[in-house]
């Protein structure tokens, strides 16, 4: 052998339970990592198309659409935005992005790489699109898309959606919605709001593990792929395949790739978790649950980063701490002390603030009083970055 | 409401046990499985590095390589090819490809969607590319890589390596090989034998469920990637920054996406369990369980679809029955009445012949056993494919 056998894998895997009170992943609960340890089946198997069809189902509810082409994307929720955006845009296409905050920035990168033109719609870090702002840019540059981020998780703001899908619409632009942070968290109608592309991320509130990039295309949305010049740029993402492999045209089902099937097999289980408590009470909760964050939070003297309540996302808040509390210090001395994780921001607010989720099952008045007594105290006590 | 709670989703995930003795994926051992089922960690966790590193150790170890660009993508296999493809082509670019079976045609897909041109290396099906053929076309084309697939699964040929690497770096051409099929399974020596960039997938020897990607970049192909006008058009597939998220360049972690951290468990507990046996032993255990299985086949009368044994893969044996057997029925037979996965061919071999994988776990004499017993009873009483 020119490479020996490594010495770190003479020992079996051992990994710590942590309570993960981040931007995401959240916690999974038991039914559905025992799900994933289920017994392999083939990725053109009758089983296997019987999961992926439930697994359709259950992302309809969890849409709140009828769109036939719901499927789940075997990637991470980065491509679920890739594809979204790759599908729809050939190379000199426009497209609207709001920069305010990191996944504006991320998905204006993205764009570029495909060969499109990025229209930015500078803003202030935290503060959300109004429609009138949209308007002005769609009405002028009759984009391809427009490019919103409902739960903008650097800065922890809600972006309003209601009301963009009909005035895209007026001017032939597609919406595009990402959705990672916030599905099944906070009201999302995919049908009832005129959204054409959504995608989320299996690990967030749906509690899967990281894998998976759920996503929906309209009727609208595919009669633009279907008039593409050339077909999309990555096969991988290409939803025109994809569609057979999902059987989302009534075609036979074709092989396109081999589906994770035992990521599928626990996103099934967390989608029939979430089809059982319901959306609605799913979004009462978080929300009952972001409240009791926020008060605790003002008791302890920090301030929320998102000063407009109206604005403010559940499933994550962000905030600083008073006296320059350094949030590194505190989310490191959180993680080693307290095996909880908590956000030390992210991009442009890395650093400069701190965040906690309350997601899924994460989403719970003994999870929020648990984090507030160990961020009292870390704050209190925090190990210094320097001796890490 | 406008979409209600799917009634499919009312109750639990059952799946039955199947012998998986197609072209993979293969069965999982259940410490593979277990490990999928450990509590989550957060991506950019210290326990998520580690095991990440230990993933890279394991195969540095499998691919046979000292390359620090070793990682394994998010992704199925099908995203290991085109990870390949477009980080090392831009538009204009020239890419030969031979044309012998099904994988050819995908990647000549891949390569014309990302702006590159195809020269094909026309071949019968099943004939694996000589060196001197493919020295013809390379030194004329000049292009900037040759794509070869050590184990066609479609026509289930070995494709010969060695030498090929110094051939196309003598013309300045990268060599990208698909191990998908066939790595941990047949010697594959990726630094003795210059190969640039290969990839496989976890779900076939490695015996990992389906999900991710292992790659191998070497340094020739990492100064390509570095000189490249722009960087790849794909953030996904982007190797300059995954390498920074799997700590290839010695930079600080830096998050790219949100690895699927449940499949890098199980592919951690895949690789420690190779790792262990011994790639030796495993070449051996795998070109024994095909003669073992080639000997039966021949006993029944059947004829193998590869001529020469030179060029028989060992992961993956194609071969048709006498007297006009469908392999259809035969396939359709064998899972229903026995549980048992057998290939029906792919591609271009799709009905025409059958193939039955001897992958990881399942490359032992009993399983061989196994399926010969289950073929001779599915041949001689299949259930026809009208009934079904």
């Amino acid at each position: 052998m020119d490479v020996q056998p490594p010495a770190s894998l003479r020992s079996p895997l051992r990994l710590p339970h942590k309570a993960l009170m981040g931007a995401g992943p959240a916690n999974a609960p038991p039914r559905v990592l025992h799900a994933a340890a289920q017994p392999l089946v083939g990725h053109m198997h009758p089983e296997a198309f019987r999961v992926m069809d439930e697994i359709k189902e259950g992302l309809q509810y969890a849409f709140q659409t009828t769109n036939p082409v719901t499927v789940c994307l075997s990637c991470a929720g980065h491509g679920g935005m890739e594809a979204a955006l790759s599908n729809l845009l050939e190379p000199g296409d426009v497209a609207v992005v709001p920069l305010n905050g990191h996944w504006g920035a991320r998905a204006s990168d993205m764009i570029t790489r495909h060969g499109a033109r990025v229209v930015p719609l500078e803003l202030p870090l935290g503060q959300p699109v109004t429609l009138e702002a949209a308007e002005e840019v769609v009405s002028k540059h009759r984009p391809r898309l427009l490019f919103l981020v409902q739960a903008e998780s650097s800065t922890t703001t809600l972006q309003p959606l209601e009301g963009f899908g009909p005035m895209c619409h007026k001017y032939g632009t597609l919406l595009v919605v990402d959705a990672v942070a916030s599905l099944g968290g906070y009201p999302l109608w995919t049908d009832r709001w005129e959204l054409d592309v959504v995608y989320t991320g299996s690990q967030k509130v749906l509690n899967a593990p990281p894998g998976l990039s759920p996503i929906t295309f309209s009727p609208r949305a595919m009669e633009r792929v279907a008039s593409r010049r050339k077909p999309c740029d990555v096969y991988y993402w290409d939803i025109m395949q994809l569609g057979d492999y999902w059987g989302c045209f009534g075609n036979p089902r074709k092989y396109h790739h081999t589906g994770p099937i035992t990521l599928f097999y626990a996103l099934r289980e967390a989608l029939a978790i979430l089809a059982s408590e319901g959306l609605t009470a799913s979004w009462r909760r978080h929300e009952q649950a972001a409240l009791r964050l926020r008060a605790a939070l003002e008791r302890l003297g920090a301030k929320l980063f998102i000063e407009d309540p109206r604005h403010r996302v559940h499933t994550l808040t962000g905030f600083t701490l008073p006296r320059n509390v350094d949030p590194v210090a505190v989310t490191r001395t959180a993680m080693i002390r307290h095996g909880v994780e908590l956000g030390p921001g992210l991009g442009p607010t890395a650093g400069r603030i701190m965040r906690v989720g309350l997601m899924g099952v994460n989403a719970e008045a003994w999870a929020v009083d648990n984090v507030i007594s160990v961020l009292e105290d870390c704050v209190k006590n925090p190990i210094p970055n320097s001796s890490l």
